[in-house]
């Protein structure tokens, strides 16, 4: 097969490797996985991560939710603090028996899900978010909070607690593998602590879900945990190699581009790669190893050299070496394809419509659509 | 309409403005505009653009090719270097009664396409591209590769030479009008030597094709141009205010979302607009009023204080005041709809599959689907 570039590959080889090791670790563990679809958004990748539809997954959109849920998934935890207005295409999905539940931290947030669940006659399960490094959302394990809005759940007729739940999505800005156990332990801490606060106050639920990458490759403890959710590591990427998560020859993914000009007197190539195809991300700028656009490889996804994509307009990327050494343009004249590996695996696979796959024997072969839109 | 967050909308009055303005400007100059279709990927405000089908287009993709093609177009520029393999599918559109012109910038590049076309038993017309600012691809106006290039498209019997083109993306990073005016003058005074020294060479052609936003908005002077290529005009946005190309009011693209969450002890908001509906593009980074992540506008799209987007991850985004002002949280329950002005108009549509669009009224109403893919 020989695809229109720019298009998206996957070494389906390093892929089911990526998702073993993860597996093992948590199994070895006793703590389930309840993988997050955002980053493959695919049937395929997901059921090697889920092992089977009937394990629970972690959603990002409606859409990904319906699309899983199309194909057989029935225990799907919505991870976005919900807008109120979103609880209809939840419900229906509640209607047609799939399990869901939906993040809040907010008591005014979950009056107005009750509200909704409540004219549509139906019932919503909520997990309280708890925020454990002050990223982004949710309330703090040990504020008055978290009383509050599981207080507020109890209350109304049409809202059920399921548990609690934290993501350290801080864990990606650290700088060394000790900071990213030090923010496991922080993690897996907020959660079980919110859970016995909640637990003390004579609350019963069942979920106590942490996760990220990094955490899940690096905590020491799960103790008190029910489940870790986690999906880059289905891919890896440059920030997860960056972080010493993965090593580059683990990353599954890569965009194939061909070069479209050489401009030899300043050194670069021009590739038919720009920013819609690999992403604005630049998530290793602030790392050691700052890895501009994407690490250039051959066709064969083989890194070269110290060749990187520097610059990215809408459909151009310029590679070159990131020392400033020559190129050696023989070697890759007009027409020449090259592959780039991703800063961010979520965000390069998101530009795409769906996978080439890169089978056992290196040959570009089958294709895997990814849902789309929100 | 109660559309699903987050979702891309248009200002349909503001559009026609933005268009009105620069096709009257270049009337005056008495030079014809050759929309750039990629900012847009759909057809009524590409029609606008164009005023008519038999109006020439550019693209920066064979799928805008393609699609264009399908709906009438009947002169396509291809402004992306041309990568051999995707002579096949240029050739099938000039099969179809299409005029389809593609760039080359080196002389290996046009033995290439010439090879592929005669094996087609077609024939390409070729533009020259050509580098004014230094900033990606092209041959320089006055180096030897010029007539290298126009020597070899003369030499086979399946590749014409069109013209020359030349784009100031240079000017995307200036930090004054006469700064803009100064590459404006270079990207005139560049392609038109150039064309010069061709004709001298003997060698005959129409096309002399200039084009940038900013430079199509200050140009000075377009003699011996003889089209305008731009493209983000069409809905301008916050890198195009930052430059004096337009007014925070002419920005005609905006992303609505939701709150769905607040962060009182942080002063944040969380939106259900992350980077998958933003985009990454940080192009107000350098420039002096740094718009983080977007400018945050009430539901009306009226901006709100000093409010930005400060950060995004997959599917949230912070809001808070850039100087640190206490916000106003009782006027943002959650549910409540914000819109947020993009940084970059081409890159946060790439990330969306259409538009809602908000009539003369106010309303929205009515969808545009863009293409997409390559």
């Amino acid at each position: 097969m020989r695809a229109t570039t720019p298009c998206l590959l996957v070494d389906e080889q390093k892929m089911n490797r990526n998702i073993a090791r993860v597996r093992e670790r948590l199994g070895a563990h006793g703590v389930p996985l309840r993988p997050h679809v955002k980053t493959a958004k695919a049937l395929e990748p997901v059921a090697r991560m889920a092992g089977d539809v009937t394990a629970g997954i972690t959603v990002s959109t409606l859409g990904e939710a319906e699309f899983f849920a199309e194909h057989g998934y029935r225990d799907i935890l919505y991870a976005v603090g919900t807008a109120p207005a979103k609880v209809d295409r939840l419900a229906a999905l509640a209607d047609q028996g799939v399990r869901v539940s939906m993040f809040a931290d907010g008591p005014e947030q979950v009056d107005a899900i009750a509200a909704r669940a409540a004219e549509l006659g139906g019932e919503c399960e909520i997990v309280i978010e708890v925020d454990t490094d002050d990223h982004r959302a949710g309330v703090s394990p040990d504020g008055p909070e978290l009383l509050e809005v599981a207080a507020r759940i109890d209350r109304h007729a049409s809202t059920a607690l399921r548990g609690v739940a934290t993501h350290a999505g801080g864990s990606y800005d650290c700088r060394s593998v000790d900071a990213i156990r030090a923010v496991a332990k922080r993690e897996r801490d907020g959660a079980v602590a919110a859970a016995a606060r909640l637990r003390d106050a004579g609350y019963t639920f069942e979920m106590v879900s942490v996760g990220s990458t990094p955490t899940a490759t690096f905590g020491e403890s799960f103790e008190g945990v029910t489940e870790v959710r986690a999906g880059v590591f289905v891919f890896q990427d440059l920030v997860m190699a960056g972080l010493g998560v993965c090593e580059l020859d683990d990353i599954a993914l890569s965009v194939m581009c061909t070069v479209i000009g050489h401009q030899k007197h300043k050194n670069w190539l021009i590739v038919d790669a720009g920013w819609t195809a690999l992403s604005r991300d630049r998530g290793t700028a602030e790392q050691a190893v700052d890895q501009s656009y994407g690490v250039v490889c051959d066709e064969a996804g083989r890194p070269i050299e110290d060749w990187v994509v520097t610059s990215t307009s809408q459909e151009h990327g310029v590679v070159t070496s990131r020392e400033g050494r020559p190129l050696r343009f023989e070697s890759v004249p007009v027409g020449a394809r090259l592959r780039v590996l991703p800063n961010h695996a979520c965000a390069t696979a998101s530009a795409h419509a769906g996978y080439h796959v890169v089978d056992f024997e290196g040959a570009i072969a089958d294709g895997w659509s990814r849902c789309q839109g929100w």
